[in-house]
């Protein structure tokens, strides 16, 4: 299988490459590093990518950014940084992507537990999280060609310790966990479901 | 009790408005209608709102739009429209409204069905309305001085029957049930809510 990962350098995104690529071809994609380079907040960066690699089987996305802080100073260019990075970014990894993907091949976008159990200091990415579970749950309904499409969504895991301060009573997942709920979007046979890895 | 609604004009703005202003000092503020004109897509257009109406005691917020078609069409830009429109609209006037309300306040915005019971065509909608819901959620474990905030969801209401036929098998929704849920919301105590009028 011919697999995409945006975000294959971060914590998650380590552990779900270096899991995938020992029996699939694996195309890594950075804003700076990887394979390959694109911007997720640029529709044209998405297309030149695209172009580049070609056909694929799966893709899957670790990647975008949100703001984390106080409601109390939150300004909407606050707000904008999760809308354009993280919740956008992924959306127009399938909105193009749809046009290049092979026949039953699958998206695989990354949520986050804050949707449903947020902290302080989390009210844009509570709100980025969400949408992308809904937007999965409604774009399963019309992709074509038995596309699928799912989101993972991770608690704290335990490969990022500087975070449990931030999320005081939330168990730290661990990494077999999560990587777990990328094969199952990926080699399973799901669809436009949000796959709780906590 | 001084309460703003924003979008009073619309289908079902206008079956609140003539509720809550049977007992309440109500100040109506739309795009182009009400007492007042602002736009909720530009933070200025909201601070003058805020600063000529000074403190009240809850904002009602059924405003914004999104972006309704095709998912294997959609474009980054037409994603944009409810993020701008409806999502980020409605936010502003939380985190700008948080500095104007008064102690033990409320806001009250709208979601919708889609979040949950997706239909075709309805993918920027869906994720809009979930990260609403999840906003207030978030926001509401922030909010100071016993400031509430909630999120009402209806579904397609029966003063809309342009809208049936894009949502086949949904049972429209009584009026009295809509007007019901922004009551709960604004004259009971309940917070960080979505409540459901379908």
């Amino acid at each position: 299988m011919k697999i995409i990962i945006v975000g294959g350098a971060g914590t998650i995104g380590n552990k779900v490459t270096a899991d995938l690529e020992k029996d699939h071809e694996v195309i890594k994609v950075g804003r700076t590093s990887g394979d390959i380079q694109a911007d997720i907040t640029q529709p044209e960066s998405i297309e030149v990518m695209f172009k580049t690699i070609g056909s694929f089987d799966a893709l899957v996305s670790i990647s975008g950014t949100g703001h984390f802080g106080p409601l109390k100073t939150m300004t909407a260019a606050d707000f904008q940084v999760g809308l354009q990075s993280k919740l956008l970014g992924q959306v127009n990894l399938v909105l193009i992507g749809q046009h290049y993907i092979n026949p039953k091949g699958s998206f695989t976008l990354t949520s986050g537990i804050l949707s449903e159990d947020p902290v302080f200091g989390s009210a844009n990415l509570a709100a980025v999280n969400a949408a992308l579970n809904s937007f999965a749950m409604a774009a399963a309904l019309e992709l074509e060609n038995d596309v699928r499409i799912n989101v993972v969504s991770p608690g704290v895991v335990e490969d990022s310790p500087e975070l449990f301060g931030a999320f005081p009573g939330h168990m730290p997942v661990s990494m077999p966990v999560v990587v777990n709920a990328y094969r199952k979007s990926v080699l399973g046979v799901v669809n436009g479901q949000v796959i709780k890895a906590f």
